[in-house]
């Protein structure tokens, strides 16, 4: 019946354009018309039901807005124009055969040939080309030919999702420009150039030749689909960057350097992002119509970037992965057992959206970074050691220690992380003052709700390291990350705490991020923050107290006169070690420095856990002098108690005898883990064979248990995953697999061993296929 | 089990406070530790679950954020210091006997008595008073006690979720000040005042006596908790206003109207805010703790703003009210059915906050008031004649027309709303520069996503007016519905579309908001728009522009030097009308107009159903002179198609036969709906019984079906709901009700007929109660 009405509304088009109003008249004609015909009649009854969604269907009370890149609405086969009634229509002079996107050449020619997918990927801005086939001669003089490009379920001309190129005889404005390059045959090569600020996504092509009684199209072929991208090779393109070495970096190099530990122990692991991995873009436009999208900000990469922060992660929307820091990831691989993304988005995409568990910063940041090359927008991950997360965006972090100088875990509500990492995108920001345009912070670790979403930015590095904190998005979060002070308090027994002390320069200590072509980090601090105590640095404070971060009203605090610092080696774990307190004397009287050392186990985040060690010592300082005290931390004190990556955080509270005036300082050490290693036999050849071997021997004497074992090898192997059950004391497990490359050149074998007991067991191997 | 390694870990306590980490060692003491007594010993263990949850309790990985101000975790009654096992306390020196709020004399000073709640409400930077009767009189030299006021469930003092006040011998610093206002007898009269940024919401109160040995708190009572509020009367309040006469009518008032029809046809209806009704300031805190708002952000009103326009409707987070544009409302209440926002925000409390169903822009607008002025935030609902509902936010309203002039609804994507109602919040903006202050405009009707949510604003009316857009949040949106350009475009029929005319003074026409302190309307343009075509309107429009608006790149359109406007009297809902077409000729020429005016009904959001005429004319026009033509209107031509709120939109598509130039023109008629009437018998009187009479007549000759009439009269009625099954034509109902006023003053009786063949008819009544 549905039928029936529709296509007696069908009949009754009066405008020109297919009429949407539902005719409740008896059908007229509905023998000749419902019958299964295999002319042309046929396929134009069965486009109806898509027809019924085509936007110039019925509308009530308000129009709708597209937010799904997989749903489709499709014009009809046959399109007659006004007063022709919907018989079969008059032979066509013209008929198309067959149309080409030619998706190798132009893949080339748009940087688009890593993508392991056989469509067309075009870049904006650029043109690419596509032939169509005739059964005559075309004659750009007398026919008339509309090549169309659609997406979504509502394509609509000036909405950008409606493209109608015209070739041959009738010019038509359009957002894409369309040329005839040459005929030959019956075969004519056009070029089509997507206009510099168009949708991304996937679109789809038809043909329809336009007569005098209406448009005759090509039907649905799934085979002329195509992708469009941003493009940084494109001036005008929102995402432009000038230099070559940075897009092959930021947005060509599938495998990337994640940076950890702490900031005076550097330690990293590399991460697979195989942007151009198969299914991966798929996977990636399928995070933006699971999170409703609208198709209309898709061509905005800061609408892209926003979103997609809020798209990694599970809270409010179901997003990619599911953030995790309790220890307990039993129903899921361990955030420390990932050795890349696409494994994490081809899994979402492959159970319908149902999100990945579980992740941790690093995770997080590395699946948004392969998100956004794989979409063309340039990115980065990066580190920033020591950062605060601020609960009240009061740049304050406050650390509450009780009479003894141990940190008071359950008053101690702030905590500061050793390390986070966030993405940087390289954009053009039209909606701010132009100096605020290039790298944008990104963040898609759930840490607060920014405007209600588990997520933040885009944001300018260059405003934040300005104190312009007016200006989207979530400038003031990422400046509390880098800035806050860190505030000691002190809480006697009766529950009254006073703060002894107040360090600047904790929080953000440095910034840094894997160097464009080269292995080694790149010190981005500068980028983020003047130098600690210039004259720029007190323009930024004043700056950022103007846009309303709140006054740092500190109490007074008489100055010590006397600095202390810890500081300690690269250190196994398992092993005993010292820390030395360095402590500088910058007055000119003797004076004793009591202090208390307490060690606790903690996690990443700066949680503390179980306390392990407390100790007091005293020193007496000359005038002008340093000396320095150690610390003796013995194995069989902090191993029963380490969680996660084996962080331990030493605290000192320290006393002036003389003067009674407070100081603290704290250091986090992380404990190296075991080593992994990955060979290869024989020389790397394409098309030869080549053995990889994964080895490891657990050094403990506590048994390891259900340990996960991961290898991967952008463009050498997909991910594989071995368990084993238990690992004893002193043994060893030795994991082959055997690879063929596929193309000479630089790859990178990555491995992980991951299990309760022992986290961030990682490593990786460069080699050359010849 | 849980009991005894909790009891076993409180035995453990080595910090001064309560320590939370669980030992699994065998309890000790098992048998008298959880013997029942009925002594204070009981009531400590008693009070440990509720211990488990509190701050002080273990914490793994990531520290969790409070967000709710329902959930409750209170300090035990019984708090020791350092070394002492818990045994029963020694007598204190000093037991609390109770306290008191003294809510009346409080609210009074606070501006809080018209609140129907029998809690203390306070508001922010202002002191009131409570008193502390002790068993022996209180001795501020020896004694040594702290008033404690907490929100939430993990409450802490460096984030304004823990507050302390200490009075008698021990000073501390603390947000909330605390003092001594004097003593008399065994009574401490204390005066307490919460800072100007404090988090409003619900709070609690316990009083503590300090003892060498710890705590002796006060037991949890109800009785003792109250509110804070945002305080407009405070100059270090972010939501001062300095005049008298704009808090009465933006905060206290509790009866609006709001503004609707078309802006040469203004029409309004009363409206219920009833901010201080029983139970309504729960309900928006309910609001808030539904939405997960963090305690920490309560005390910002712009985030208070800015949360509460994301949780008055339902999509995303299950908020207050249902938007339906769809006509039909069975399951729910029609939107144009409401009198007033306390029934919704009641039910939506009573039912677990399920989302109320329907809403439109109004419904929304009044809710939203109530809410914000509920809490303390002076905020008033405005109403934009002719909003633009621009779907890509380009500043261009595209209108497609067929080639005979009439709108082709498939094709036409966006619309222009008649009228559009949203709020406006007055308040400081710390965090942009200070000339953005004022008001700023908030908007809760689900339009687009601003940002992933459905909400819009605060964005500050100044900055739309000056054209910078950078600023948050949503500027560029609300930019959109007041400075669109209204662009014609002709299809003609190959589908092929042109631009034939454009008119950038359409939308964003008028802009009005109820006066202060009187009935009639406040023209507020001119805060919003610098005259159209000004140099400072031209200003405005570059700015936008450097802020990423698109440049409105225009074809060029050849002048018609002609002007044309559609004119039209009040016209009542089922007469024959004449419309006038006014043209005037600007030319030296003569020339011909060859006008087609369609007309259709249309929604109130611009969606056009119906097309019920379509009719050519022309006229011959003499140089430099005005003509006119007039258009004859049906009753049954319209009646039957008529949908909602009676609108027809008429659309003149002209033609110059002497040039071919092209202009066009729309005006939308609202119908006027039959009258309803209320009155009152004999002189309304405090505490005397007085009828109330609601009247109707069906003046049509169709039969109404499932009519409801609505009677509400804040301070006199709460809402009063009769359904008729049917109204015969010609018929009446008449509904009648016995009020008691019980206080003095103008009181508003409100009253709304509404079914689905007859929407909108609402009256009101003033009444001066003696």
């Amino acid at each position: 019946m549905v039928w029936n009405m529709l296509l007696s509304s069908r009949i009754r088009n009066e405008n020109g354009a297919p009429h949407g109003h539902i005719c409740l008249e008896p059908l007229r004609r509905p023998s000749t018309l419902l019958r299964p015909q295999t002319s042309r009649h046929l396929v134009y009854i069965m486009s109806l039901p898509s027809y019924l969604a085509w936007p110039w269907g019925p509308q009530r009370g308000r129009i709708p807005i597209d937010k799904s890149n997989s749903d489709e609405t499709n014009p009809p086969d046959f399109e007659a124009f006004e007063g022709v009634t919907p018989r079969a229509p008059a032979t066509s002079p013209l008929s198309v055969l067959g149309v080409d996107m030619r998706a190798i050449d132009n893949n080339k020619a748009h940087n688009t040939s890593k993508y392991k997918n056989t469509s067309l990927i075009a870049r904006r801005n650029k043109e690419f080309i596509m032939i169509i086939r005739f059964d005559r001669p075309f004659s750009s003089q007398q026919d008339n030919v509309q090549v169309e490009f659609l997406i979504g379920s509502s394509p609509d001309e000036n909405k950008g999702t409606y493209m109608i190129v015209s070739i041959g005889r009738e010019k038509r404005d359009s957002r894409w420009k369309g040329r005839i390059i040459g005929t030959q045959g019956n075969e004519v090569t056009v070029g089509v150039t997507p206009d510099a600020g168009c949708i991304i996504g996937r679109f789809r092509t038809f043909v329809a030749v336009v007569t005098d009684l209406g448009k005759q199209r090509t039907q649905r072929n799934p085979d002329t689909d195509f992708y469009v991208l941003f493009n940084p090779w494109d001036p005008a393109d929102q995402v432009y960057m000038s230099r070559d070495t940075d897009r092959q970096e930021y947005l060509m190099n599938e495998v990337g350097i994640i940076y950890n530990g702490e900031f005076n122990n550097i330690t990293s692991r590399s991460w697979n992002y195989g942007q151009f991995e198969k299914g991966v873009l798929d996977a990636c436009l399928l995070v933006l119509d699971a999170g409703k999208v609208p198709l209309l900000y898709r061509g905005s990469a800061t609408e892209i970037v926003r979103q997609g922060s809020a798209l990694m992660n599970s809270q409010d929307d179901d997003g990619v992965l599911v953030g995790n820091w309790s220890g307990d990831y039993s129903i899921g691989t361990a955030p420390t057992a990932w050795t890349g993304s696409p494994e994490i988005l081809l899994k979402y995409a492959k159970e319908g959206c149902v999100p990945v568990c579980f992740a941790q910063c690093w995770v997080f940041a590395g699946t948004l970074n392969t998100f956004l090359r794989c979409l063309g927008i340039p990115a980065r991950v990066i580190t920033n050691y020591c950062s605060a997360h601020d609960n009240t965006g009061n740049l304050k972090t406050d650390i509450v220690l009780d009479e003894e100088g141990r940190v008071n875990k359950g008053r101690t509500r702030d905590s500061v992380w050793n390390y986070h990492c966030w993405n940087e995108v390289y954009m053009r920001r039209p909606d701010l003052p132009e100096k605020y345009s290039g790298w944008q912070v990104v963040d898609c670790t759930p840490q607060e709700t920014s405007d209600g979403l588990y997520r933040c930015g885009p944001t300018s590095v260059s405003a934040i390291r300005d104190g312009e904190l007016s200006y989207p998005f979530d400038a003031r979060f990422v400046f509390a990350e880098l800035n806050s002070d860190v505030i000691y308090h002190q809480s006697d027994k009766y529950g009254n705490s006073k703060v002894i002390y107040v360090d600047t320069a904790y929080v953000g200590k440095l910034i840094i991020t894997k160097m464009a072509n080269s292995s080694n980090y790149e010190d981005i601090t500068s980028n983020y923050k003047y130098p600690e105590g210039s004259e720029k640095d007190r323009q930024t404070m004043q700056m950022a107290e103007r846009r309303g971060v709140p006054t740092r009203d500190y109490f007074p605090l008489s100055e010590a006169g006397v600095d202390i610092e810890l500081q300690a080696d690269t250190i196994k774990m398992g092993d005993n070690f010292k820390l030395t307190l360095n402590i500088k004397n910058q007055t000119s009287q003797s004076c004793t420095l009591s202090a208390t050392i307490s060690g606790c186990v903690v996690y990443y985040t700066g949680v503390t856990s179980t306390t392990f060690k407390l100790e007091n010592k005293s020193a007496k300082l000359d005038p002008w002098n340093t000396t320095r005290l150690l610390i003796d931390v013995q194995a069989v004190d902090y191993m029963p108690y380490l969680v996660e990556q084996s962080n331990l955080l030493f605290v000192v509270y320290g006393r002036i005898e003389e003067t009674g005036v407070a100081l603290s300082t704290m250091r986090v050490v992380t404990l190296r883990p075991p080593e992994l290693t990955i060979k290869v036999n024989g020389t790397p050849r394409v098309g030869r064979d080549l053995m990889v071997i994964v080895s490891f021997r657990n050094p403990y004497n506590f048994i390891l248990k259900n340990v996960q074992l991961r290898l991967e090898g952008p463009g050498l192997i997909m991910t594989k995953v071995k368990t084993y059950e238990q690992i004893v004391p002193g043994g060893s497990v030795q994991y082959t697999d055997t690879i063929t490359p596929q193309s000479p050149g630089k790859k990178v074998l990555i491995a992980c061993l991951d299990c309760a007991a022992l986290r961030q067991v990682t490593n990786q191997l460069e080699i050359i296929v010849q």
